[in-house]
Order: structure tokens, then C-alpha cells, then sequence
């Protein structure tokens, strides 16, 4: 994910893996909708569209009063209402891999391998830090087969970016320490091509009995994952060798002999045998920091690890890298001060944070004894739906808020207060000016490095029959983005998309100043009031800048144009 | 089209081309919403919306009091409310050949060029022709470079397809008659990437001025068509020869001054030239057969031809390739009587001939002067909008309805009086049983060679309460189906689709009879009573048979299970 944002932006990047080859079955595979818009962000919806099995629905079951479980309560598995995309797709990662793989193979990069790191070093000369032109980053590598087996390598980086996972070696060697508990908690799981009467084996399950809780998620091509939580005294013991699981221990029958007791009076088999299967000890932390002097950063397990419940972990290791590729990119293009990297810990860290707190309690939920006649004091369905309801915008990931900081900036909020500045810009529907073609607003915010300013120009737009104020805001705007675009060139750094309050039936997309259409794609009719309606923008209009993510950065009315060069010269360079 | 309908139906096809390489640029580029619905069928809508432009648009420019044109009128560009793609795609024929060629590639078929035939016989011997097993059709095809430059070979065919174009050498050789008139029309085309401030430069536009008519269509790629009518002494004059317009008498410049003209007062230039032109005069017609012998067929413009202006050229002709290959296959595998083959031409040709009928009445009003304060008796926009709007149905494709034959029987037509047998059936909202996932009907229902049943339980379903009803349903079904399927096995010849009336909350999938879900996926819930307020059909339920180009084929009774029977075995063999 990192390696493609990076190389997508035309960054010179290398990668190295120790994995002699890439993953080919099970690991991770839920992506939660804000993902889905993410890559759609990176071209790469389509393909996760066509290749993933989709999960609409979330069921519950729980002990019946015959024994064994029954269903209890179907709901929609996403409750975000902005999601564009309101279900979660489930692929294996190794189907999602080759979606970066390919990309990036045809922007000339591949991942090395095996190779592994063998020593880094930062320098510790404030000049050489604090200029991106210096590599002050020493790493050494070695090859650890083929020709050239053994052969070390030294690189000099700008910046290295450690995605190695949960016992990275890139956050031990900097000795950045982990912050939390490793908690009892052991899972197993299985992939498995189901032999099922179940009849919620396609739907993403929380199964809760009196044998023990597991989940079911439905993969592609009809396989499903089983998560079975085993503390507790359910099912085989479990050792483990320094705090990590020891898997010549047990195997997956067993696993799938403690799923079958959790299913009764369901049955279920696999059908060719086990797919993948693992068992592990999760620990629920946070990294103390993420990078080392805005250097070197970790992503994803390497600076966060906890359950799978939530069915967080790759989205949110994917949502690090989004957030940090554009940042590097705007550095080493000279758009942006050194400065605007710890935003990335900023607000990174905080939604790691955030993240553990609701797992530890949808944890605690999931692995208590559920509600029975017996057990009056266990868990009941209303809780748990409650919780997973509640946390439905964190756990899809479009109500990821990041707090203010010099690109999250509050200052006219008034000018569009149903907009959360910080959060995702959701979905608008809007109509082509000059085809009349439907779009929403997120399909016109690639991740191409650019910032996007929206000029929504309210009832001066009206039908164009008022086009000389258009004319003052586009005199405006093009001087403000000059002073900040590096050689005068407002196209590089800025992309310009123009929101009318006009009909199809009468528009001039051309009678519009140049600088609001760039392109004759660049200009768009709200023909249902959803600029009011969704986002609060009255008839005075507003600028809105959305990040190189995605992410609102600030608003403005249109008569106050001086606040985005205040914005943007916060970390800019030019 | 047809060959590549026809791989894909695992069939032993070659196919030739005289054409040393494929269509670059230019030719045909309108797909109408029915034809983008075909290429989903055949897996091939995905990428023909990547790649295409969308019209969403019709725009009508007329004479303006101050001289030159103004706009009158924007409308809907597609007026059929039941199209699932409520818009045409343009892209240029190679874009599209392309698609084919790919997909018969990844089936192990290509063009094989530049080959012409130089002889065809078809074998009078009743007993040949009446037996798919005989081959009697001998073409001797002759290479015309390459290696082999000038060498002969001899094809002995089950079947032939004269897919080559208005002066089709199929059809001379076999002496079919072209029926109708080479009328005056000359058309002028020029695909340019246009500079202008014209405001509907990315709308279908029609501009019906006093200096002549011409059509814009927008492209792929910011590029546009301008179709320019010539006859009635506007523009150059136009010199032929047999018939056909010497193209070295004009060139694309003076179209473009006759285009710039009618545009007054926008203005209309090329970026970079003329990517492609050409200029033609016209016959509206059609030819007296179809095929001959039911061995040798033709499609496309080898049997239809009439004006642009209706943008169905490529559109009928891939219908024609869509109606024949699943017919052919039939045959071939042993499930149709030859007697199939009739009902294309059946179909095709009245379809052809209703074309025709249309265009002549729309090129007459096109050609027609405006209705101007001087001009009463020119032609008002009202009366284009009206023609326009009226044949939306047919000139999208949408409301092709196929007559009264052995594949097409309305006999029970009561049971969905709002389904037109005849018709492709329209778009139905289902949501899958199994895991929430909302389908159209039309994601249902690929073009794979297989009859489509359709089994909606109606009331018996709901809820799943009452599933004894759908096991006498399902053994019906399955005795009358094994008797037509060759070696009984009905999923070779049949998919059968169920759709309950219940909701996603409560239904048990596999509570259903087997038959009746012979994958998780093949079983639906009807949330919206879509299938009695858009089919008509009550809560007795109803069989529905989608032929495998789509149309709707038959409707009976849930107790009437003895009509499939009736309907299969008019034209089964087994």
C-alpha cells in the first residue's frame, strides 16, 4: 500500500520483503468501506469490487431453549449512513497484494526479495534532519537468497517506512517501545470451504454460546473463515513460547472440533481440507511514537496490534500508509515544510488509540458467557448489537475524525457546519456541467498528491446569469494558489472543481472563468440542494479543501479567499 | 460479436477478415442502453464503461432571431424509463473490436488475415441440410499476403456467418436480393478534437439550422463526431460512382466549413486535424432473406442499411450476431431442431424492416428546413422532440419486442400481463437470500448458451413458513426438465433462479427444496413486491423463461409446470 501511494506519486522507492514469495492464502481480508473508497481513491475499486465477496448483513446467534444456538437478530453489517459503499468486502490478502503488486509493476517498481534489513541508523545532524534534500537514514541490507546470496547492500534513505508487522524489526532496532498488555486472549482460525446447514454461513456471524463465541466471515469463492476464541478453558489448551503461540501444539481439526460444539445443532465440515490456518496471542498496544525524527516511520502492525473482532487490523495499517504517502510525497517535491510529517503520528497514534479502547470492550463483550435463563449476570444480544451499532462509524472507518492541527483547520466551520472538517468529505451527488453525467463527489478526488479545492458557487451561480461574481472569486482564487503552487503552476499542486447551483436544462458550462474549468470535466451542477442540505453551504457559497487523502482540511466563505493562502502556507515551502 | 458469442459458447469457429490489421479509428462508436446490457452479458459491460463516453443528453439547436443558432431544447437522451444504463457509450469501433478480439484470444480463437473467400456452395441434399452433423456448406478461401500469399483452402462448414458489411460478398454470391432504395442522403462524418464555444459540445446535439442540419456526438478521449448531411445543394457537391461517393472529390476540410456554417454563431475547429472522415450516400434497406438454407446467414449491414442519424447501425447489427449464436449453438449441441435457425430470421428481419420505417420518417424531419417566422411550412422542433421521444423505446434497443414463433409463446401471458413476452425482460430488484447482497435481475441472467427459469414462489414462500408447496413446485419442475435435457442433466441446459416473496431478516435459505438452489447464490427474496408491481405477477407465483439472449420466451402458472414441458419440446431434440 505504501510502496504503490509512493511510486504512484512518481517517488523514487525501493521495497524490500524477506518473504521469498508473496502471500498466497489466508492472513487478513476485510475491507471496511472507507478502504473501498480508498482505493477506488487509487483506481483500484473496481478490481476489489470484481474480485470480493461482499457482506451486507451481520447476523447473531445466540443459546436457544432447546439447546445448542438460534438465530437471534439480523442487521445491515454497516451502519455508517455515508458510506458509499455499505457493505464490507472480504478477499484474501494475497489477491489483495497482487492489486498493489500489479500496479505497481506498471510503474516500473517490484518488491525485492528475500532480503532482510540488517542494521539502521539516523543521523543525529539537525541540518541534515531538517532538510529533505539530505538522506540522512543509513540501512544495510542483505540478500538472503539467489546469486547474490548473502551479499549486503548500503542504502541512504530519505525516509524508510517500516510495514513489518507485529514483531518488526524496524521499531526493535530503533527501540521503540510497545505501550499495553498482551492479553489472554488466543484465537484460532481457519479458512475452510464449508459443508453447512447454517443458515447464516454467507452472512458475517457472531456466533455466542454456551460452548464458547466465534465469528464467521464468508470469503470468495464460496470459502468462509471461522475466528474461534479459545480462552477461557474452551476447547484444547494452548502453549505458548515466549509469549507467541506455539503451533506444533494443535492443529486446525482441533480448531474446527471446538467450532462444531459452538455451532450445535448446525453442522460443520470442511470440504478439501484446510485452506490456512493459524492460531495466535494478541496483545492490544500502541507504539510509544511512530517515526524517529520524521524519518523513519512504522505503519500498520508494526505500530499497533489487537483483536481481530473488530475487523480492523489491515484497514487500519492501510489507512497509516494512505495517510503518511502523501505527506512524504509533498515533502520531497518541496510543497511542504518537514513540519507537516508529525501530523502523521498525530493523527495516526490518536486513532490507533481510539481503536484498542472499543476493542477491549467489543473483547470483553464477545468472550463473556452470553445471557441465559441460567446466567442472568452474562452478556446479552442488546448489548453487544448495542456496541457494534454504536461503534459502527469507527469500524467502518468513515467516522475517523482527525483533530486540528496545521492541515485541520476549524477556523470558518460556520461557513459549512453539517461538513466535519477532519473527517472524510462524504459523498454529494452532483451532476457534469457539460454532459450531464452523474458522479459522485468522491470519484472526483483521486489520490493524485493534489490538494482539492472545491468552489462551490452558491447562488451566484444560479443558471449563470450572475457570472461576473464567478469572475471576482476566480481572480481571487488564481492569485491566492499562485503564491502558494511552486512556479506559478496552481495545476500541479491544486486541483480546481467548480459546484454550481444550476439545472442541466439551461447551464453554460463555458460561459464560467477558465480557472473554475480547467477542464470541461471540471465543472458540475447541484441540481438536489445537497450542498446545503449535506454539507450546510447556504446560497454565499464556500471554498472547501480537501487533503491529497481525501480528508476535509478546511472550509471558507468565498469573500474570505485570504484563508486558504493562511491554510496552506502553514506547511508550505514555495 | 458472433464469433466471439459463439467461442464462448465452446463452438468450433474460425473466423476471417480481408483486413490485413483491425479498424483503428472512426467507423460506428454509438453502443444504445440494450446493446451495453448485451455486453454485460458476456462479461464485457465493465470494461465498455471504462473505456466509453457516456451521452446522458440530447440537445436541439434551432434558428435564432438574431441570426444563426441558439438552444432550444436539452431532454433526457434516453427516454426508455426501464433501461438499466438510462444512456448511450460511445467509443470507436477498434476500442470496441478490441474487446472481442481479447476475449476470444483468452478462448484461444483470432482474426485470421488478410483472407478473402472466392467461392461458396451450399449442398442441395435435403437429408445434409437437415442433419447438424453434415457439413454442407464449401467456401474456398484464398490467403492474400503473408507467407502463404495467394494460397487456396477448401472449408467444408456446419455454418457460415456473412458478417461483412453493406456490400457484403456473402450475400452477392449467394444472389439475396437487397429490398428498398438508394436514396439521395449523403452524409459527411469528421471525428475531431474539437475547439469551440459551443455550450453542448458534450451533448448528442442536433443543429437544425437554415445553412443545414449536422449531429454531434461526443467521444472517448474529449474527441467528437460531427455527422453533416449534404444533399438539398448545402455544402460541396458530391460526385458518385455506381453509386458510391468518390471520396478523392472532397476532403474533410470542406465538411468542416460546412459544419462551421451551421454552427454560427459557435465556433467549431479541430485540434491536430481530422483523426478519421468519411463521406457516403445511403440506402434504407433491407435484404429479401436472411439465410439461405439455414446454413449460411447474414448479419449486420450485409442485410441492413440505413442512415446514422438513429445511431443504430452497429446496435442492430450486434443484435443480429446476439439472436444467431445461441441459436446455432443449440443446434450444434444437440438440444434445438433445426427449425430454431427460422425464428432469426423471423425476428431480425421484421426488426430490420420496423428500422427502416423509423429512419425514414426521422431523416425526413432531419432534412427538413426549420420552421422559422419566414419558413412556416419547415419543420418545428416540436415535431422532431415528439418522433424523438415516441421511438425512444425502439431506438434504445429497450423495446425490441420479437413476435408470436416456437420460442416466443404467450399463452399464459395472464400469469404476468405486465411482462412482455417477446421483450427482454426488465430490470427487477432482488436482493440474494443467502447473504443480503442486492442484484439486478439482469446480473442474473449472463448470455451462457443456458434457458433462464425463473421460479418466483409467491406467497408459498414467505418467511419460509410454508416450504411444502415449493417441494411440490421443485419435483414438477425437475420431471419435466429431465425430459427435455440431454442426458438428463438439467444444469447443462437450464439455470433456474428462485425468487421468494420474504425478507432478508427471517428467510432460511436452505430450508428450500435443492433444485431450487442448486448454488447458495441462486436464490433471491423480493423485498419490494418488484415482482407483481413491475411483472405483474400475483401472489400464486409464476414461472418465467428467459431465453439466452435475454427475451422473455414464456410465462406459466406454478401448476401449469406441463406448459414448459410443451414450450422446450417444440424445439427440443432430446
Amino acid at each position: 500500500m505504501a510502496c504503490n501511494a509512493l511510486a504512484k506519486a512518481g517517488v523514487n522507492v525501493r521495497i524490500i520483503d524477506q518473504r521469498p514469495a508473496k502471500v498466497a492464502a489466508g492472513q487478513a481480508d476485510g475491507i471496511q468501506p472507507r478502504t473501498i473508497e480508498i482505493f477506488q481513491s487509487y483506481g483500484l475499486g473496481e478490481r476489489l469490487l470484481r474480485e470480493g465477496n461482499q457482506m451486507h448483513t451481520a447476523a447473531f446467534y445466540n443459546p436457544s431453549a432447546q439447546g445448542g444456538v438460534e438465530l437471534t437478530d439480523r442487521v445491515p453489517d454497516v451502519t455508517a449512513t455515508s458510506a458509499k459503499f455499505p457493505f464490507e468486502v472480504t478477499l484474501h490478502q494475497g489477491a489483495i497484494e497482487d492489486m498493489f503488486l500489479d500496479s505497481m509493476k506498471s510503474l516500473g517498481v517490484e518488491v525485492e526479495r528475500p532480503i532482510v534489513p540488517v542494521s539502521i541508523q539516523v543521523s543525529e545532524d539537525e541540518e541534515e534532519l531538517g532538510n529533505p534534500k539530505f538522506r540522512p537514514v543509513k540501512v544495510t541490507l542483505r540478500r538472503l537468497s539467489g546469486p547474490n546470496t548473502g551479499l549486503s547492500e548500503v542504502v541512504y534513505a530519505r525516509f524508510v517506512i517500516g510495514a513489518d508487522g507485529a514483531h518488526s524489526w524496524v521499531r526493535k532496532n530503533l527501540n521503540v517501545a510497545m505501550e499495553g498488555e498482551q492479553t489472554d486472549h488466543v484465537w484460532g482460525v481457519i479458512d475452510i470451504l464449508p459443508d453447512s446447514d447454517f443458515p447464516d454461513i454467507r452472512n458475517k456471524t457472531v456466533v455466542h454460546s454456551n460452548n464458547g463465541s466465534c465469528m464467521v466471515i464468508p470469503r470468495e469463492n464460496d470459502k468462509v473463515r471461522v475466528y474461534i476464541q479459545l480462552e477461557d478453558g474452551q476447547g484444547p489448551s494452548v502453549a505458548t513460547t515466549n509469549g507467541r503461540v506455539d503451533k506444533t501444539k494443535i492443529g486446525p481439526e482441533q480448531l474446527l472440533a471446538v467450532a462444531q460444539r459452538i455451532f450445535h445443532p448446525y453442522s460443520l465440515s470442511a470440504v478439501n481440507g484446510f485452506e490456512w490456518w493459524t492460531i495466535y496471542k494478541i496483545g492490544q498496544r500502541v507504539a510509544s511514537q511512530f517515526s524517529v525524527k520524521d524519518r523513519v516511520f512504522i505503519v500498520g502492525d508494526a505500530c499497533h496490534t489487537h483483536s481481530p473482532k473488530a475487523g480492523q487490523g489491515m484497514n487500519a495499517s492501510m489507512g497509516d500508509s494512505h495517510n503518511l504517502a502523501w505527506k512524504i510525497t509533498a515533502v520531497l517535491r518541496g510543497w511542504a515544510n518537514m513540519s507537516l510529517l508529525r501530523t502523521y503520528e498525530f493523527e495516526r497514534r490518536k486513532y490507533a488509540q481510539d481503536l484498542i479502547a472499543f476493542d477491549r470492550k467489543f473483547a470483553k463483550l464477545f468472550s463473556g458467557k452470553p445471557r441465559t435463563e441460567e446466567n442472568h449476570d452474562g452478556v446479552s444480544h442488546e448489548e453487544l448489537l448495542q456496541i457494534f451499532q454504536t461503534f459502527g462509524g469507527f469500524t467502518s472507518g468513515i467516522g475517523i475524525r482527525y483533530g486540528t492541527s496545521s492541515i485541520t483547520d476549524t477556523k470558518y466551520h460556520s461557513t459549512a457546519p453539517k461538513l466535519a472538517i477532519g473527517e472524510r468529505i462524504p459523498p454529494l451527488a452532483l451532476v457534469r456541467a457539460a454532459d450531464s453525467r452523474p458522479f459522485d463527489i468522491l470519484d472526483l478526488l483521486p489520490a493524485d498528491s493534489r490538494f482539492k479545492v472545491l468552489v462551490f458557487l452558491g447562488r451566484e451561480s444560479c443558471d449563470g446569469q450572475q457570472i461576473s461574481r464567478a469572475e471576482e472569486v476566480a481572480v481571487g482564487l488564481e492569485e491566492t494558489l499562485r503564491t502558494v503552487a511552486p512556479n506559478k503552476d496552481i495545476f500541479a499542486l491544486f486541483d480546481i472543481v467548480t459546484v454550481l447551483s444550476a439545472s442541466r436544462k439551461t447551464v453554460r458550462y463555458n460561459a464560467f472563468p477558465a480557472l473554475l474549468r480547467s477542464h470541461w470535466s471540471k465543472i458540475f451542477v447541484d441540481e438536489t440542494g445537497g450542498a446545503r442540505n449535506v454539507f450546510g453551504i447556504e446560497g454565499s457559497g464556500a471554498f472547501v479543501v480537501v487533503r491529497p487523502d481525501g480528508y476535509v482540511g478546511t472550509v471558507a466563505p468565498l469573500e474570505s479567499v485570504t484563508h486558504l493562502a493562511d491554510y496552506f502556507t502553514a506547511f508550505n515551502r514555495c
